[in-house]
């Protein structure tokens, strides 16, 4: 494998805030009964009440520090890999680092990786890039996202869909174990850009001159058209980068797709032959958490056993932009 | 050299979009005459009219790729560093690589980088340890700000100070040229990290529930806490920096320091000792442009033969979190 490299996952934690049941969002946003399911496939997700991106990050690092049994201190470089933010300056990773510790006598770097729901396998990517034993030892990637704040009342498409959550993941450097960052393989098609956006807020539609407005400042997502477009680049994509890895389909013991929605994942199942079992989802229970959403999903299958040192697992999705993108390791 | 590579910076555009001298500035805004110069050290900025940051971002790639005689699908990856945005969603690496081309043909991935002021050399970290001249064998880097549409009119001190502009490099994995990236060192201190900050337009102050206010949505700076803050760590920082890049100051051809104001300029220059015309500095002219400053002043050191191709070139400065970062690289 032209890429490998010793990477190994050493720990991972989450954060999640209060369950939002489709039963209770229902209510609250006068949608018709069982809605939520029918539409998106979604019986419960997590919706902030008091959290910030900051508060969940620093939760879902301390959780993962704590099972490594280290110290902040034996952290090379915190990496914030997501799409949502507490403040549009400073960089989220700031903010994160900051509710994880208040003085500056741990100046690990910090810094933001943003490719919106695929943030965190850039992240991976170019932490086992950067890892090498002398530089960097240990990297931290945290992927927080409020989804919740930013969904438009008036979509039930979106508003069903979309859930909150934190999860962090410690990667080290490791020679001596089996575990290997494998490859990774990323693709961008501008047709789709303006796909899935929020309008208002950044420098084309700047807050000063247009104030708030649902249609404006929410998340709007062309799920027809991103489906079209996944359907036309996802066969091609697929086929290049298992030629490029060098593996079968057949061969990979986990795959984590995003969950980008339930026909989304119905569309990349069908897409191709897997084994029974082989590909994971969790949008039942979470939603779409953006970037959060592949590693949690890779925490779960960890921490049930399905994902086992030695397995070799794929992390896939899509993402805004359009872009579409896989990374395989030995776990 | 511990983290040597064969990295060569083969090309570099810039797009400004028009100037606004001081003394328009002070009309405009009904400021005393002569009142940028003596406050913040700025002459002339530039500020958008028609111009967003996919718009800049994409005429500077242009340019950088035009004087390389290199088409778009020569490169391997294209990354946004910066702060600022078109949109909150999808990423401004997205909208850029729209800007630039709006088929689907040329499918190279993209992603963001954002550590505010130092996104740039983040990102020059990134790229020097993607490219591998396998996966990746070019790489964009791209810097679009626009600082200008964030600025409170009440507080001269940042109105002043701040201007807008894009610049490109590109990147190459080149073993046969003797051109290298050498070494990096970042670090955060987190007591810095509300020295400067926009409020609103995040999830901890969301748009839906904070109307417009210039105090609310417009960037703050504490420029004495930061400047207290740079003096207690930035000598302790390059003393290590210089040490684990096993180099004396006086053997670094050239150093471009971010142009983040006229007295942090001149702190940084009285901190050590410095020989005539060794440190750059171009905030006369292009004002304190986020993370466009630290390539802007790099493109005009290459540009006007400054930098020549074997000069050893530090890029060094501090950003919003707060955090310090530098990178050392044979040209």
């Amino acid at each position: 494998m032209k890429c490998a490299k010793p990477i190994r996952i050493i720990s991972c934690g989450i954060y999640l805030p209060e369950q939002m049941s489709s039963e209770t969002l229902e209510l609250k946003f006068n949608l018709p009964e069982g809605c939520s399911k029918r539409i998106s496939g979604v019986n419960n997700r997590h919706h902030v009440t008091f959290e910030t991106n900051g508060f969940m990050g620093a939760r879902a690092i301390e959780s993962a520090l704590t099972k490594a049994e280290l110290a902040l201190n034996e952290i090379d470089l915190l990496i914030s890999a997501g799409a949502t933010y507490d403040y549009p300056i400073p960089s989220q990773s700031s903010i994160i680092k900051r509710e994880l510790y208040e003085s500056s006598e741990i100046h690990f770097p910090v810094f933001d990786i943003n490719s919106t729901c695929l943030s965190f396998v850039s992240a991976f990517e170019v932490a086992a890039k950067l890892l090498d034993g002398i530089q960097y030892k240990r990297i931290i990637i945290v992927s927080s996202e409020i989804a919740s704040k930013g969904l438009n009342p008036a979509h039930p498409e979106t508003l069903t869909l979309f859930g909150d959550g934190a999860v962090a993941f410690i990667l080290e450097y490791n020679a001596r174990e089996n575990s290997m960052y494998l490859n990774s393989y990323f693709e961008t098609y501008t047709e789709g850009a303006f796909h899935t956006i929020i309008r208002g807020g950044g420098n084309v539609n700047y807050f000063r001159n247009n104030p708030f407005t649902e249609e404006m400042y929410t998340f709007e997502m062309h799920g027809l058209e991103m489906l079209k477009l996944a359907k036309k680049t996802m066969p091609k994509f697929v086929e290049t980068m298992l030629k490029d890895m060098s593996i079968d389909i057949e061969n990979i013991d986990v795959i984590i797709p995003h969950q980008a929605s339930k026909t989304g994942i119905q569309l990349f199942e069908k897409m191709f032959s897997f084994k029974p079992g082989q590909v994971k989802s969790n949008l039942e229970n979470f939603g779409n958490c953006i970037a959060a959403s592949i590693p949690l999903l890779l925490h779960q299958s960890i921490e049930q056993g399905e994902l086992k040192r030695g397995n070799l697992c794929l992390l896939i999705g899509t993402s805004a932009g359009f872009s579409i993108g896989g990374l395989f390791f030995k776990y």
